[in-house]
């Protein structure tokens, strides 16, 4: 059985629909998911910076207070939008994705049968043909070997029907599931990308708006109370250099804990409000 | 020389001043150096992702093909805008970070030369009141010890003048600094998310876009073919399950080039279009 099959023949466009879609969909799946990984990563190291930033803020002259706490309650909002693009990426795109692989599975079981069933007739064909040159006067052995090519070819037949509507199936939910895995992809990062341009907007206001004097009238007159009643005292060695990360450590591992997932099936402007405000809370009960 | 500082004197005014600067400078250039290497890796992802969608279009029917591709486009399209905003953070946010190092030893250095001129004032001060207890009638000696401490005097207030001023300078620099760093930040990644809003609007129009009846029956005409001329030609078992990426493999660490960075000054729309163009092609070379 040496039969080569054309590059285009209808049996590798069918087994070809399933090797790709597997093969894509796992690549598909877990590029997103590590995608999904590496945004939840950003979202660790820019809710680090908040935290800092408020630290920070403590320590700062009062514009510069209001000014970075502002900032970093932007920053935060941010984070809060980005949460939620990390968990609805993994609803809406990684965890369809995730399901093809049971349901390509399911398909190539479908293709199997079909090659199974093929054979048979194909080795019911060759056993009449046998038969025909070696006993080609054995009517009944011939009959009998022609009944059962007849059974074999109603069983391939019936088979090849079902194939090919599984087949059709497969490819037209395949395609369907594809437009809208991309989309959902599409629209989770624009919603996303809007939020933030959104909530920086609001940031740079804030830093523009920053009163620079009045924060240095102030540090000037904390100052300048040393030369006010010139008391002479010495400075205590407070000032030591402590060990500072001025130099890039290593990139640590970080663990990215996500939240319980959930979704709101249509997300309207001020559901998705909520849901923000939920999630943050959420985040903010873990921070503490 | 037990004197204890309150907790608001002028010195320690400005010990904190510095202290507090090379504490939370230095911990948010290595925040958002990490922040920057992160935003990098999600670049890589997708890059990868942008690789996968041109393969897997290959495979595809024409109506599919067409869309991936376009999808892919403009993914890798977001991805220059990412790696613009990867180099404009390290040129404009984290290089200032750094450079900060520098100029706080140098404060620091300033802020010691005073606390010495201020020890040798205080022990020419408690010379003189030893002198005037132990021999109040040593005329010549208390003499010398007034010039001593008059000296002393005039070098701890010129120094403390020169600390004045280079502390306002600090201050007011660093003050200004961290509401232009802030703003830099703030700008670089607005302008990242508006331009992949713009982009991702039209990859959504793409894809809603798609004609699956066209790609289905392009599909369906090919299948047929079985049926049309059933010529039982067994399949061959090429549909052999490969060892697929389902499971998902730990987070490989992986290297974050990163091509040269040319920051234009001032960007003004169609220069920003170019340099992202510039980068592109750098970036598609680095990938052949």
């Amino acid at each position: 059985m040496s039969i080569v099959l054309s590059r285009d023949s209808p049996q590798r466009v069918m087994e070809n629909t399933v090797t790709n879609a597997e093969k894509y969909f796992g690549q598909f799946c877990s590029t997103l998911a590590a995608y999904t990984r590496k945004t939840a990563r950003l979202r660790d190291k820019a809710d680090q910076l908040v935290k800092e930033l408020a630290d920070f803020a403590n320590t700062e002259h009062p514009e510069m207070r209001a000014t970075v706490r502002d900032f970093a309650e932007d920053l935060a909002k941010v984070q809060d939008y980005r949460q939620a693009q990390v968990e609805r990426l993994e609803t809406k795109v990684i965890s369809p994705l995730k399901l093809y692989g049971a349901h390509i599975k399911q398909t190539r079981a479908e293709i199997k049968k079909f090659k199974r069933v093929q054979k048979n007739e194909i080795k019911q064909l060759e056993k009449l043909e046998k038969l025909r040159q070696k006993s080609p006067s054995d009517r009944q052995m011939i009959s009998q070997a022609e009944t059962s090519v007849q059974r074999a070819s109603a069983d391939a037949s019936r088979t090849t029907l079902q194939l090919e509507e599984v087949m059709d199936t497969f490819q037209q939910q395949k395609l369907k599931d594809l437009q809208r895995i991309f989309s959902d992809f599409v629209t989770i990062e624009m919603v996303f990308h809007a939020k933030a341009v959104e909530v920086y907007s609001s940031a740079f206001q804030t830093l523009e708006s920053y009163d620079l004097e009045t924060d240095l009238e102030d540090f000037r007159a904390k100052m300048h109370g040393v030369y006010g009643h010139h008391d002479a005292r010495p400075l205590r060695d407070t000032v030591s250099s402590p060990a500072l990360p001025w130099s890039f450590p290593g990139q640590g591992v970080q663990s990215t804990p996500r939240g319980q997932t959930e979704e709101e099936g249509s997300a309207d402007e001020s559901a998705e409000e909520d849901a923000v405000e939920d999630l943050r809370a959420q985040r903010q009960a873990r921070h503490q």
